[in-house]
């Protein structure tokens, strides 16, 4: 059973090669009745986009969507809703030479190993391209969760060793990097600046959170709210970890300092990240994920050719330096379709209804 | 689409409160012609047992499996194998005080939100015991498994702020808390004395680790084989956090420091921790999971009853003071349902069939 | 992807064998807060019972459900439903000469193929006792639909060549074949002692009618109410054709008679079945299987050995006549199965809710 | 969970609407290596096309397939294939009268009871037209069964009331209707056009045979291959009923005379239809479907408006008379999806791999 689906109840399928025709996807469990235009979806795809921030390839893909289907004047049908993305500037023989060496920290050698074959052409679908349309079906999980009064925001919380002292979500657009804290952001160009001089690549952490959610999301015991969270992050090329609000520190904690009191005004604290016994509380969804530096580097490597002899490389053409900014929308996207997947089960159906309608 | 099934081709059901007659797994999908024993089964329970370790309850369970079905003179038959655990122990009115009052970090409140009502005896089904049932199902993976030379160890890596300066698998069944590092496991045993003494109770990390594994497992692009693993490891109730390979220090690596280089004898280094593009290596599989502390303890903690009152609860009963030990075999549970699952798929039965048959 | 789960939000999970230890059903995705006892259960098992009527066995078997989770003071709680039914009078002995022949018309052959081994006892999974489970998880879909005031009724249409001439539901309890025609169940008890007596079987026409069905329920385009219907009931063993009401007379209808006119008081007539376009009408839907005979026959029949060698063989043992009257049950329980599912997709739960809490 | 996916290991999403854009298919799962072109698409897809057949519509359209993704170098990658077709002659003018009201026999009003509101342009979804993207996945399924020499066939076996008296495949291609017997297709022609100057239509009887096919195929007990088949085919818009092997006439005969006796040589006889306890014998599989007239018709019908007001219809435009011969194609694609399905699932993948790499 293939693994392009993502969800069950707002269902993503998603198909693309990075050097191929089109890329896209089709949802199908979208309710019916809810206003859709193109420029929705576009939005988010305008914030993935490369060639946006300094971080990030000269790529050019204006990646505009088509809306071509499940939509009839301006509304949701209820029928299945087919999102196209072309390719425009995919020039193959950047990467023709390396049709016959394996790339250190891609997947080239394991998708070989499993399908017997690949498209080489800039990694084909194990490319990071195929996230365009993650964002575009997770436009519509935003529009709407929009009408429960539900968002997700994501920010880059450190990049290259660069930390934020300080998040301030107002100033997230104000910089390349998707950065809360402004003075931050300008150390990471800086810092970013440095090592693509050098030919190298580096990772960061990208925090994800959702405000409004109502109490109830999640269904034990396997589909807990953060094991599906830890799911569809996870899933995302360049992600290594994935953690739930007080994440790796709880390791450390007390049972007394790590229990968020309950008071009648709500809870005291979020270590909980917002889920407790994987359903949602209704305090603030919180997750953050470690983002592995870019394995394309201009830095010689050791590697192997397809017929096993050993040799080196030198990855040329436009890469990003990080994967962060251009995983923050990326990061938003898969939470958006966890929650908008969420609302669709029946116990929340049940007390929420559809609210657009 | 309720959450108690994992697995997409080696699919498990899960069902069973903490104080329910009975716990148990229907396993769909096991290939026949497996050799299959309660006694297989049973080891793997044992080792989760209550009262094992001096950081668990002092609960008195056999936890005794039957096979119900699917087993037909000693071997798997195709059909749906129902295992079942009778609860011996379970003394409901420990909890009866409960149902009045939300326990601070439990779930008891999520699910009285999502559900409208609650089986408050113990838990219900939020309850830890709910575990029985996935070790039990990932003792059936753990035998097919072992006819491709697949093997799952998990150990605790950290407890209470105790690390483990080196990693001997051989003495891990040696000491309570699983720890590949018999002097750790010493300070371990004070720390945890002294933590259940003032009433409190500690978190810690755990380690899992696949050998054996072929190239090949996974499915791109949402079914990513880490996207699983920390789907199903998040899915345990104490699990904040899940990283693969170099995980959160890979953020601040850079991608000539953390590319693992190929070598016609393989990888030199593993920091993608076995997976490659989502798909598995050949090297082995590592993720680490963060364990926060158990929620009951014996001091007041501030809380809300079910109107809405504030009030303080002082958590009763056998309670462990840590998730670990009795966790580490949970962890290689899942990790085992997640390879089983995937040796499953086409692409891998193709190549390596059914190797018991 | 093994095949012994049915329904996408009202999933059942069935396993058990003629011959094993017990049966059983998990019911995942049952809505909390619903009344539900063994008692509710045990009505409809005890129509599908063994010995009941002149057409089946005399096998004795009392069949008592017990509920073993998911049910606390007398309500679901929204977590998985554990039925189990203990096997009493399961004689292996009666059936080890059947270890080495293949019987005609059963699966014996068709599973040692498919499995590389069977349980010959009584047929194993394929044995028809398998349908206890269903009957008991459609018991509980049973009850949660009453809340909408949808219920299900079969009934023997023709049996043995003997065809109803009237339909009045109300008689059909009052004779053994579940026959809503006396007269014609009379002249049913005749010819199925004189097959008997030959040591033949018989098959017949079975309708299933489900009456208070909202609109709007099925899901274009492959899950279409039929369609569902269809998979179910045709997933019964003995079952070699399903259709929906005009049917098989629909191929020689014209368009100007087949359609139903639609007036402001409701649809003229009811060719539909109570669907359209793959949706429910809000008129009853109505659907008709084709039953074939029972293949266990005590007249000899031509067959082959394990090794390939030609044989006779004349089933000896405990069998029915007919499949009708006891598949009747088994029928109204996959359509309940069918219907409660889609009382849980999300465009109907956005209407209707769950009328229980 | 929405309805527009066929398949758990080939599985196949539908999109588009009858006078949107584009249709077309999204094939997850489809095995690597497997040698593809769009002319092997465009074969099966040029049956189907409208304006072939006196008994179907004159609308223009050239179907034209376009492989988006999953193919590299002619050869299937293990990724997910995209299909579409882009719709020409779509005159959505033609069918704005009937915004307002419903047409007996169609889905107009269910889909707007589901929905709340509908695409009116020729159906939208509902249409006939849907079935474009099923014959596109099919034809790739077909493919994949061709590497292990299994195929299927379909053809009328009965229309507007003549029957056919033989059958001879190989005539198949040479009437318009894909009749089996010549004198019966010339038969059906002088009715077809009797019946489309009194601007009515009629309905007929497909036949679908699988050949080629191993034992083993399905997946007990819900998943039988018949339970699947009848899935699969009665999720066709015009379909009323399905019939395996002897279907409906086993209801009138003995087991003595149903059972197919087992001989050294194979069955001496199919009633089962190449399917016994739902899984494939070896033998030919065999289905039957009842097809029902368009419900499109010239001839004056009662209906009601969308408030409910009383009024009459003449559907014009340009419509089949028969859902045959165009529904042909239809059901062979439907049996190879499940087919294709099959032959992927473990027990199969184990016996017989991908023979195509």
């Amino acid at each position: 059973m293939a693994g392009n689906t993502f969800g069950k109840m707002f269902r993503v399928t998603t198909w693309g090669e990075s050097h191929g025709k089109a890329l896209g996807a089709v949802i199908d469990g979208c309710p019916p009745g809810l206003s859709l235009s193109e420029e929705d979806i576009q939005k988010d795809l305008d914030r993935r986009r490369p060639g946006r921030s300094p971080a990030s390839t000269k790529r050019k893909e204006s990646d505009r969507v088509q809306i071509l289907s499940g939509v009839f004047e301006g509304k949701t049908t209820g029928t299945p809703i087919s999102l196209i993305i072309y390719n425009e500037d995919a020039r193959s023989g950047d990467y023709s030479t390396l049709a016959d060496t394996y790339r250190p920290g891609h997947a080239d050698r394991t998708y070989e190993q499993k399908y017997g074959l690949r498209d080489w052409r800039g990694g084909g679908r194990s490319s990071a391209r195929e996230t365009v349309a993650r964002v575009a079906a997770g436009a519509v999980a935003r529009k709407f969760l929009s009408t429960f009064g539900i968002n997700v925001v994501a920010y880059t919380l450190e990049l290259a060793g660069v930390k934020c002292n300080r998040i301030d979500e107002t100033v997230i657009d104000n910089n390349p990097f998707y950065c809360p804290d402004e003075e931050a952001a300008q150390l990471m160009a800086v810092k970013i600046d440095e090592i693509r001089r050098r030919g190298d690549s580096c990772g960061g952490i990208v925090q994800v959170v959702a405000r409004g959610c109502p109490p109830g999301l999640g269904e034990p015991v396997f589909d807990k709210l953060d094991a599906r969270i830890a799911y569809a992050l996870m899933s995302i090329g360049a992600v290594k970890g994935v953690e739930i609000g007080s994440g790796f520190r709880c390791a450390r904690m007390l049972g007394s300092e790590h229990n968020d009191p309950i008071t009648p005004e709500g809870y005291a604290s979020n270590n909980a990240g917002g889920i407790l016994g994987g359903i949602s509380s209704g305090m603030d969804i919180v997750a953050r994920v470690a983002v592995k530096p870019i394995p394309s580097i201009r830095i010689a490597q050791q590697t192997i050719t397809r017929d096993g002899r050993p040799t080196t490389i030198t990855v040329k053409g436009r890469h990003d330096v990080s994967a962060i900014p251009r995983i923050v929308p990326v990061c938003e996207a898969m939470m958006l379709l966890v929650l908008a997947d969420f609302m669709l089960h029946p116990t929340m159906v049940a007390k929420y209804g559809f609210r657009h309608t």
